[in-house]
């Protein structure tokens, strides 16, 4: 009970706009199709897909049943838990900071990618490929303590606001798939976010917006090191990559930090392909899942082409793996917490 | 319930001979001096600065209280958990597996570090240093899938006996220590190992053994990759150290792995230096915990010039630094389960 009404405390305070509908977390019986349980979902095959396997691994007996400690599901982050248009939510938080450093930095008014970062010409930041992205990530995640980037990601999401649905962008999360993580918890699974996005990017609230714990969170990272300064220990955050969490390196980052083949995996993108392979090929049932973004009017309308989250392969190879595709325009009621 | 049965269940399976005593995971009330708590544990200072210590964060209203969310304790594994003498675990299955390994390489009879280790010289071995260790980790922990080494790991463990004491490395850990986790656990603490060992060493019975599942094992790695061979896929083990998880190593793996300061560290020698220290200076109560190994006639008497789990520096430095330091000879009622 602790941990529940904490995290309704820090939705509360985080979720400033009051779009704060928080997902119920009750005593939802094992596996019951009962009505309170993926409420925002529509009735249909998709919604059942979800419950029959959750029901098959979770009755003692069944022939599909899985003990409660190997219980785990991975979730990718941006355009499966929450919205990745019209870009991913910490590329507007790199581009943020570069503004905000830019005072600092009057070389940057003639240097690329700066430059094209502060003539809002995205043009020109994706001319610049890896290499600018790089040195981008270097300037607004690197050289300062961990502590001082929790405080300045910390500071950012409380106030940015998504351009289309003007909301903050912890308003953008979409309620189904807070009621999926609710009911796997429910029922015994231990949660994890599996992301290309940065791990301390998302670290800081995604306990408050999710309910996943720090440690639950997996994601790409920067290196870092401990060293003592005028006494007080710091871990300093280092301009070098340590690890990218996408495509083949989904399946790496789970094996380095969970330990074991998860038994579900939710992605939305063909960054998702190799997690969601890794997971469903393990013995014994499993379930993989896909959100296909086909709701121009309620979120964004993409797959194969798109600059963010493109899904080809994984639309195409979702039917013969056995995989759900869940439509957002038919399977979800609501979309974003009311 | 089911948690607890099963890792009885599993625990019985690998101990099998017979010395599988379990502690007891009760219904410990939060925070209680109750006897049924720590009872390997004399009474006395140490005893009582970890139970007062865990009554100050858990009494709700205090002035120390930690949310339960919070309360994170990190534990070395080698000396901490179980012996680490006359030489680390690990080595010695180093040492097992490339004398299993030898027929497979005749070459290896007059190829250092091999010739020396099929030869029980193990000056010879030191002497080839961190480059002949390495070579050695190479040939016995790369070039499998990862399910392959579990499963060898898992076997070793299940047969391979500690020389002194005559009976499995698993049945050479601590009993206080194993009570210690159980009484954390048992007030809402999440319990991570972080040891400068091997991490997928450590994940295939850490479970069974400690009651710390593989997501809560943070270690030493090589790196990994991810491969569909013939239709199936697998992680792949790479002949390349990816991460020391040691001295200024462990903060930053408890950063990464973790991603919140512990509120309570227990080590043995000076690799656990910098994570007793990053954990004790954080703000608000934490706690801080050394076992010195002073009981040549139980175990093993050791510290400043020991080759494995030297100690120095944290005995000098735990009394200003408010660190408890257990006598294992005084304060240990037992050293190894019953």
């Amino acid at each position: 009970m602790a941990e529940i009404s904490r995290r309704s405390l820090m939705r509360a305070t985080l979720l400033v706009s009051g779009a704060a509908a928080i997902a119920s977390v009750g005593s939802v019986g094992a596996a019951t199709a009962d009505d309170a349980v993926l409420a925002s979902w529509n009735e249909g095959d998709t919604r059942k897909s979800i419950i029959d396997f959750v029901t098959a691994v979770t009755t003692d007996g069944s022939h599909d049943f899985v003990a409660e400690d190997d219980r785990v599901a991975v979730f990718d982050n941006d355009g499966t838990l929450w919205t990745e248009q019209p870009m991913y939510v910490q590329l507007a938080f790199i581009l943020d900071r570069v503004k905000a450093l830019a005072p600092e930095h009057p070389e940057w008014a003639s240097t690329e990618p700066f430059k094209s970062v502060l003539a809002g010409d995205f043009a020109g930041v994706a001319a610049g490929g890896m290499k600018g992205l790089l040195e981008l990530v270097a300037v607004t995640h690197a050289g300062m303590t961990s502590d001082e980037f929790t405080a300045i990601v910390s500071d950012w999401i409380k106030t940015a606001r998504h351009p289309k649905f003007d909301k903050p962008y912890t308003a953008t999360v979409f309620q189904p798939m807070l009621e999926l993580i609710d009911y796997l918890k429910a029922n015994g699974f231990k949660v994890f976010i599996v992301s290309g996005g940065g791990i301390e990017f998302m670290r800081p609230w995604a306990e408050a917006v999710y309910g996943i714990p720090p440690e639950n969170v997996i994601g790409s990272s920067i290196k870092t090191k401990y060293e003592v300064r005028d006494g007080t220990p710091v871990i300093l955050r280092l301009p070098e990559i340590d690890f990218i969490d996408d495509k083949e390196g989904k399946p790496v980052g789970i094996h380095k930090f969970i330990g074991r083949r998860p038994t579900a995996a939710f992605g939305n993108s063909d960054g998702d392909f190799q997690m969601l392979e890794w997971t469903t090929s393990g013995p014994g049932k499993r379930f993989g899942l896909i959100v296909h973004h086909d709701d121009a009017d309620r979120e964004y309308a993409y797959d194969r082409k798109s600059h963010f989250g493109a899904l080809a392969k994984g639309l195409d190879e979702a039917p013969k793996r056995g995989w759900t595709v869940v439509s957002m325009k038919s399977d979800w009621k609501d979309v974003f917490p009311a």
